[in-house]
Formats: structure tokens, C-alpha cells, sequence
């Protein structure tokens, strides 16, 4: 069972075309973090150089007002997930990032803190995919074995980060973003997929979902006609049990 | 160890743009499975509607000189796959056809076949990641999971289907293909990556592989930068060991 109190901020991308690490939305995550939280436990699992990532993420929430503590400098991991004011997951690599999360023995104690003890929860990129119920719809490399492709499971439906729509002037034959979620959803019992065009992020507050950016968002659900939505749309039927 | 015997067409895509199914390696499909072989198996497991896919490659084989057999008709695919004269693995989504062959129990008997008996392999696509060490240099999107990303390792490397070089206009800041590959790379005892551009194939007998087709192939080593071989170059050292 979902509670009313879960808190996430759900970014399509860590950094768009242009802009610097984080610039696009560093106002909805001054916004969602707000003044309480003063600490945010970073995790930098998706990519390989962990101090060299955990680097740019404290430099750029310094300058948003929050100290940094990465996951991968803490002793114990769980216990550093048990005392955290707030946690960004970053982007890089989905499979690394869930598998490494399954390796030191944290998915559930995020789970955990988000639900049932409200701590917000950030996620950029592969840090929004497996914010959802599995990695079935992220755009990355299987380059290493995940125990299993069931994630945290903060919200009850998938996200496809980066999403583009198809480009009617490709000469390329491989898939088209939107085949490969059909695909998905020729499977059964596959839930709803949200399409986050960069620029673009979803904010929950209990359950109630808003589109937020300056981008659109495409949502494929099985069977039926995909659906784009503005932002500053009213997204909170998908965190009803039907979707 | 690998036998002499081996041989195999590793297609980058089924279709090329503005061209028909396997239209555009129609004469090298004639050439490898040459007058001897007259019924060819096919395995449709990457997509999902496997009657229509095997319709549409019974009628193209059919115009090239062949019968085809479908191992999703075959009352024991294990049996089917032991009988065959020759066998084509069709593209679609490589997780799901990954797992169809474990579910199948197929796996063994189809490397068994090809290193000991010398039964010809083509592959088009995910039926190309599927020919080498793993499917952890796929493009497509983890719908499924499978028991392992282990394939059949027909040949002692891997093979990114689809490769494209990145596009210095693009404003999508999504990982290039590059990065991706870069990032296996990044994990330890990662094998070599041949990054096969839409048009081209690598042809295998026994222990001499060559690139075939008219588009390029560029090879990632792990530590090393990439080069980018033209069609006709002669790959056979990535046969050895030592690749
Ligand atoms: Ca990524
Ligand atoms: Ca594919």
C-alpha cells in the first residue's frame, strides 16, 4: 500500500542540451527539497567513477543551498540510507545502478524511508527508472546482471526517461522509442509507461502527480493510443491500483 | 574450444532504409547457405506475432531458393534444431528472444550444432547478439528477463547491431552509442565489441571472419580506441583468444 506521505521529484535528465549538471530543474529541486532538509544522501551507483560523480553532484546542490553524503563513502550503506534527510539517485547506467543497489543491500530501506517515513526521493535519469516498479523501459545496456529487473517500486507504473518521439527524417531501421515500448506492452500484465521528454520531470506529493519542465510527456498504457501531456499537468490517476 | 568447422552470416539489420526484408543481403544469404542446404529453421522468438513473422521470412527465403521451418511449428524444438540443415535467427527484441531459447531449451543444441556439426548460422539483428559471448551489448529494451544475458557464444566476442556513429547535430543528451559501449567496457573482463553499422555483416568460416556488405564496422577494445574497419577487411583476429 502506497501512503499519502511519499515524496519524489522524477527527472527525465540530468543535464539538457546547453545547460550545465542540473540547471534545468535546479528551481523544482531547490522547491522540493525545501529549507528542512540540509543534508541530501547522494547515490552514485550508475556510474563507474563514484568520487568523480559524487564530486559534481555536491558541488552543484552546494550551490542550491544542500550538502552532499554519498552512499559509496558511508561504512554501512543501510544505515546511511536509515539516517538520511532526503536522497538523489543519479543517472548513468540502469543495470549498473540496480544491481549495485541490490548488492549492498538497500532497495528496501529506500522503499522503506520513501513510504513509510516520507524522506523525498530524487531520481535523474536511470535514478527515475528505478524509481518505478521495474527497468523494463530504460534506454541503457544490460552491461552487467541485475538479480532481477523489479525496482524500488515508489510508484505503480514504469518510466522511459529521455523519451523523443519518433524522427520522421531517420534513415535508421533499429527501433523507434515508441516500437520498443510497444514491445514492452505486447508482454502481459505490463503497466502504464510514462514518456519524460528531457526537460520534463514528474513531482508526487502523496498521491497527487504534476508534470513538471518546460517539455511535453507521452504516456503509453497496454492496448491502447498513446496520450501527451503539457506540463503542468494533473498526472495523479496514474498512482491509482487501475493504472 | 572453438571447432573449424563454424560457419556463420552476422547481419546488422534485417532491412535496410527504402529497401525490402533482407533485400539488401539477399546475394551474401545465397552465397553462405549455398545449393546443399535446402530447408532452412528459422527462430522467431524476438517478436512477438511469431505466424506473421515466419510468414514473412518463409516468402523472402522462398524467392532466394529456400524452404523454411519455423521451430515455433515444431512439436520439439530441441529435435527440430538437431535435424536442421541450416538455421536463421530473425531480429526483434533480444531479451525476449534470449529467454524464448532458455525457455526452449534450445541454447546447447543450437551451439552444438554449428561448432560440431558445422550447421550454417545466420543471424539478423538480436539474432546476431545472440550468436556471440552475450547480449550485454544489445539495443533493445529489457521487456523480459532472461535466466542470463550469457548467449550462445558461437563467436569469442560481442556485436553492437544497429551501430551508429554519434551525430554531432543531435541535441539529444541521452548516451551516444559510443558511451554505452564505452561503459561495458568500463566493467572488468568485457570481451571486444564490434559495433556493426546498418549494411554491413561479418561472414565466419572456421576460423576466418570477414566484413562483408557496404557500410563500415567500428571495433571497441577495452582500454584501447576504437578503429574502424571497411567492408571486405579481414577480422579473422577476432577469432583468437586473445580478443
Ligand atoms: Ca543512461
Ligand atoms: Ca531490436
Amino acid at each position: 500500500v502506497l501512503t499519502i506521505t511519499r515524496r519524489l521529484l522524477l527527472v527525465s535528465n540530468s543535464t539538457l542540451h546547453g545547460g550545465g549538471y542540473l540547471d534545468h530543474c535546479q528551481t523544482q529541486i531547490q522547491d522540493f527539497f525545501g529549507k528542512d532538509v540540509k543534508r541530501v544522501l547522494f547515490v552514485p551507483y550508475a556510474l563507474h567513477d563514484r568520487d568523480s560523480y559524487t564530486k559534481t553532484a555536491r558541488d552543484k546542490f552546494r550551490t542550491l543551498g544542500y550538502n552532499v553524503d554519498s552512499i559509496h563513502e558511508a561504512s554501512d550503506p543501510v544505515d546511511a540510507v536509515r539516517k538520511a534527510e532526503g536522497i538523489f539517485i543519479g543517472g548513468g547506467n540502469t543495470f549498473r545502478l540496480l544491481k549495485s543497489l541490490y548488492d549492498n543491500k538497500v532497495v528496501t530501506e529506500i522503499r522503506r524511508r520513501v513510504l513509510e517515513d516520507g524522506v523525498p526521493y530524487m531520481g535523474s535519469s536511470a535514478g527515475t527508472n528505478v524509481a518505478t516498479i521495474s527497468i523494463s523501459t530504460t534506454n541503457d545496456m544490460p552491461i552487467v546482471y541485475p538479480p532481477s529487473f523489479s525496482a524500488i517500486g515508489l510508484v505503480p507504473f514504469n518510466i522511459n526517461p529521455h523519451y523523443l518521439d519518433p524522427d520522421p527524417n531517420s534513415r535508421h531501421m533499429g527501433e523507434t522509442r515508441e516500437q520498443r515500448i510497444r514491445q514492452y506492452h505486447e508482454e502481459p500484465d505490463t503497466p502504464c509507461v510514462l514518456g519524460l521528454k528531457e526537460g520534463s520531470m514528474l513531482r508526487v506529493e502523496g498521491h497527487r502527480a504534476t508534470l513538471l519542465g518546460t517539455t511535453k510527456a507521452r504516456l503509453f498504457s497496454r492496448g491502447q493510443t498513446s496520450v501527451e501531456y503539457d506540463p503542468g499537468s494533473d498526472l495523479s490517476f496514474l498512482l491509482t491500483d487501475a493504472h
